[in-house]
């Protein structure tokens, strides 16, 4: 039995080891290529194909894999949006994805903004680069006297939420869905009023027509002076150019970004700062308030021990017992 | 009656102006000059001076003070080592200090410095001042999956437990006095076995004879490959030129350090890296592991708020009762 990986990181490696040792029967091979037409063949002779990545599997690419034998196919993310999923489904493919690898990793990272935020430490990194080792006017606030604004209380707003309240903040939540184990340590209210009474505003929402630009002109303008946003979750949540507004004028003290309207023409590459044609994000890169990090809430050694491992599992379940518990249904 | 306040901050003035509308009997003057000789006569005619500053309080000053008729003298800070305490007592002088101003201020610090060296947030930041936007090889640990060796539980390191145990971390302590309450969500251990089990490791600790140079070389041998070092207790508890050695073979995975065995010659002062004679600061600063800031784990607006409010209070005490629950014994 033969499981072949596409588009290996070198922070995964061991986990496939580890993986393969706790399954002696099974053959993995691995390749650092991505899966497309030129690719394909390499997974020749496998019962399934195990793969990451943004790009696109090709309409040819599902042909050709199907007319090898394999119709096994386990993602190691999230998303399938990526996939043609009528044509796969014509093609008799089977496909897998891992739901949740680690809430604790993109959870604690929001909590670490929302601290950096506070405590200022890019401005004092600034600081420190010219000489300046002046502890005034750099004031921090503490997080024990902060209200945090959780926007979604599923896997991962419910653990940020635990989190901050370990500091002694105030934790208020919105949640379509209320998660009734959180109300012991958070007060459920209506969106608007989380917007008025937050200094700390945090999102955990998918991307869905309805949060569209939730953060826009009209609720900054509703929200206390001074607060601190937080987006870990999707870019398209917030319109930017609302926040620049909002930043100009105070409303917004600070802002920790690690997801951009326009991410894909910057993260996960090298890129000259002179070649982005993409000016909101070069005016809030600039700005000591704002924390841009290039999508890497969900990058830690659990979260791709997770992906690995599991959807190496996903893969083995298609072909021990032609079903697993994370089937995608198209 | 008449309070005298020396060495105002900018970020002071606010509470001390809070303070004044909460006490209409007593007038309060202020200056931005630290007391010395030269200053000391602006407060005759006062009753009793507030004061906070680094540098020693000279004997002439002292004196001075004393023939002005003014004995009762309140520190907005914790220290009183620049005191000649045997001719301040000879002077008839009482002296207040604020003992504990904001134990979550410094609490709050070293978690976020501890997610920053996980999290590799200054290798973010150096990366992407090189636009380079890829998360790999860069990837994080995750707060829940460490061991955080607490060393002193007192006020602030029993704080700082609680924050680490809110992300689930597993939390071991060293401490000469055992804090009970404390016991429900942390270990106690012996100091040896806190250094061979944690992978994170947090001061705080006085600086005595006994715990100077306490992590050292042969403290740093027993200690897991690539722990995470905190310090923002004292500079003299670690031997820096143990820990740089430490640093370069990767027994020490990354530190944070708010405070320096020689930070008096750096701190609070702007100055040009070329006029440093400190080479043991030049070589920590420029690893992309190391965090480096001065001395801010303090600098909130709640302990400036504290420290300005609870000393106005005790001198207040120590004019009208001729005592405060503040009162240092020498």
């Amino acid at each position: 039995m033969k499981i072949y990986v596409y588009g290996v990181y070198n922070d995964e490696v061991p986990y496939i080891k580890e993986w393969q040792q706790e399954h002696p029967e099974v053959t993995v091979e691995t390749t650092t290529k991505l899966l497309n037409e030129e690719s394909v063949d390499l997974s020749k002779g496998s019962n399934g194909v195990v793969v990451f990545q943004q790009e696109p599997y090709s309409d040819g690419t599902l042909k050709k894999l199907a007319s090898n034998g394999i119709t096994k196919m386990s993602l190691r993310n999230v998303g399938v949006d990526n996939i043609n999923h009528e044509l796969a489904n014509k093609l008799g493919f089977q496909i897998t994805n891992v739901p949740v690898y680690s809430p604790a990793a993109i959870a604690e990272f929001s909590v670490t903004q929302a601290l950096n935020l506070l405590r200022r430490t890019k401005e004092f990194y600034l600081k420190l680069g010219k000489g300046d080792y002046n502890w005034a006017p750099h004031i921090a606030k503490e997080m024990n006297n902060q209200v945090v604004g959780i926007v979604g209380t599923g896997n991962i707003g419910s653990t940020a939420a635990k989190m901050f309240a370990g500091f002694g903040a105030k934790v208020i939540a919105y949640s379509r869905h209320k998660n009734p184990e959180l109300e012991k340590i958070v007060e459920y209210v209506e969106l608007e009023e989380l917007y008025k009474r937050s200094t700390i505003i945090s999102l955990y929402l998918p991307h869905v027509p309805a949060t569209s630009k939730m953060l826009n002109e009209e609720t900054f303008s509703m929200m206390k002076d001074g607060v601190l946003i937080i987006n870990t979750a999707r870019g398209p949540l917030i319109d930017e150019n609302a926040l620049i507004k909002a930043l100009d004028s105070g409303r917004v003290g600070g802002a920790a970004l690690d997801v951009l309207v326009g991410e894909t023409k910057i993260f996960n590459q090298q890129i000259d700062e002179d070649q982005v044609d993409y000016p909101e994000f070069k005016n809030l890169l600039k700005r000591p308030n704002v924390l841009i990090t290039p999508h890497i809430a969900f990058y830690t050694d659990q979260a791709v021990k997770n992906m690995v491992k599991m959807s190496l599992s996903a893969n083995l379940d298609l072909i021990t017992k032609g079903t697993s518990d994370k089937l995608v249904e198209f």
